[in-house]
């Protein structure tokens, strides 16, 4: 409470809302992320299932749809510090079952799925390119995790100058003490934080 | 507990450890941080103090120091989004009192102080050049906030291939329960987190 | 001759035309370009005259305007390899006279003038986040040199999916062999390059 | 001749040499780039050709390697603005024998193979990060075109503050009127322009 109210008192948390022109980000849901023997657990699974209807809706109206999975060369030759920092990531290579997105949420043709070696989807990749050419101006985010690549593609994407609206129930993590702090941070910083269901709907006006 | 055992079974958090070529970072140590009545507040201020020595360390080594400092036009043309999400950001103007390094750390000869305006303080500038001229391999991060300019830099940090160091007593940030949940997924994800008298132990060896 | 037919079967130099929101980029137009004596020479005073009235319909019609200026720090804690190749570019610095834009085009309030330190007007700046803020699509650029910042600006443009339109009229260089090959480059990789006559007239339909 | 004196007295053409740490990069040494009927010709074949024996001592030498090749996706879904400007590009997609690095210089187990879709290396990829992880400073770059994707590689890897070496004998272009212009211009601008025996003499010492 007494911290909200810093953060009032600092202008923290004013909506940005929604611009002209939206496309959805669907951040690492790979079947490595879903099961908790590899990098899955918590409500990850939860987070998937919410997405379903969401994912749905975008590919409805015709608007843009991108997904993002964690890519390294066979090899390794493209691996860094990070994975120093956290080595199973080492184990999702190209054709690698762990590193497929999950089969609920299947990428249709016309929809980009963009490699990434790092935590935002943005960070050496051409995701801000590939919106731009779109005309997108609003980022409706899901994926996982919400205290790693989904919080760092929502840092990305403002500094980019997107609208980024995160969807709250779309978004998963492996343990929910990160996952509901990042919430708060998230929606004090950089993004709404609102329901698939209350995006539809402002979608849908 | 159960938390870490998930965190440790999936190999987060493993140390990465010192380079060859450390350099010591300062995110965002301005007067308009520190001041409650402004964006500062919670522990930031005793962060600041702890810096000092850490500061004196470095130029004492004779290695390389960077500051940053949040700066948007006087007249605003160069805001964006993120100045919609926290529009008191728009007071930080070159000359402003509140976007001066804080007298207790100001800068000397030769170390850069680079203007940003978003909460990396490598995004938008050019901090990772500086950095890759000088051969600086580790960066030690101290600064403000933990849950906001710091937690950005340093996943950029690692991003671009440094390896980051947090000095967990030298960042601060308005309200603790934030600090102590970045601080968490700063070690787990990102950064070797230690005390600035470890890292000046780990550097004088 | 038979160059322009191997450009055209390989399908180079196809128009991008002009999206729905552009804006004027204007490169280095600063005196330091201008006079012989520093960087300038060639045809760059034309080029800025050619601005003149470029910029004053950008201004017109209330469409976005940005300028660039190469600013070093004082003490040169910011420079890199790029000044050990020129090592003149050290002498631009914040109030040095050849770093300020020229007499003629002088700044207007809310037009964002956006110090580089490198030759792209993208490269360690947040020119991409400004212009995507604006919703701009379509990049008219001017400003010099033709074969150096305006090149380099120009891939980046580009390459950051921007519509890149050249005022071919408004770019100059300070030797006319590399401005005449890279505005052929230009023409055949990158951007339409047109008169600044022929961009007001397509712009006002 | 009076061109060259306006450069030096500009103080253009400063060599930049070797660091400490040097890795090689290929750009675009694809099948579709050495054929005339897709986007070849001119000089490109004898490149392949001179970059054997620079290739094969960097392997000797136990230096880093990194190739790159332009791939998008089959459907097209992440073509922006440069597939307009030259539609053909859309070809090079991942299976396309067209975008496959050369017989004569396959990449060998160990050497990054990096996917882009814009013309410089480094843009939308983490090239930048793959050198900095191995410590390198120092970038000697082959490839084609050299109007092309090697100038854009060129100007990049000096933006990023590494040394660059173009290999001249091992840079190519369809047609030799902007090969030329551009070896100028990367050596006043951007790089040290030697020969590949050069090269190799002097890292031999």
């Amino acid at each position: 409470m007494d911290e909200e109210n810093i953060y009032r008192k600092q202008t923290f948390g004013t909506k940005t809302g929604f611009g002209r022109s939206p496309a959805l980000l669907v951040v690492d849901f790979v079947n490595g992320f879903v099961d908790p023997e590899i990098f899955g657990g918590g409500n990850i699974a939860e987070a998937v299932n919410a997405t379903v209807p969401l994912l749905s809706f975008f590919r409805g109206q015709g608007l843009p749809v991108v997904f993002t999975r964690i890519v390294y060369a066979d090899d390794g030759a493209d691996t860094g510090i990070w994975c120093e920092k956290v080595p199973r990531l080492r184990e999702l290579i190209e054709l690698a079952p762990a590193s497929q997105v999950v089969g609920e949420l299947t990428p249709s043709s016309g929809e980009a799925v963009i490699r990434k070696t790092q935590a935002s989807a943005f960070f050496g990749t051409h995701l801000s390119g590939i919106l731009k050419a779109k005309g997108v101006d609003t980022l409706v985010i899901a994926g996982c995790t919400t205290s790693g690549c989904v919080r760092a593609s929502v840092i990305d994407a403002i500094s980019h100058d997107f609208r980024p609206i995160l969807a709250a129930d779309c978004v998963g993590d492996r343990a929910l003490g990160p996952h509901e702090a990042n919430l708060f941070d998230i929606s004090e910083k950089y993004a709404d934080v609102l329901s698939a269901s209350q995006i539809i709907a402002s979608l849908r006006r």
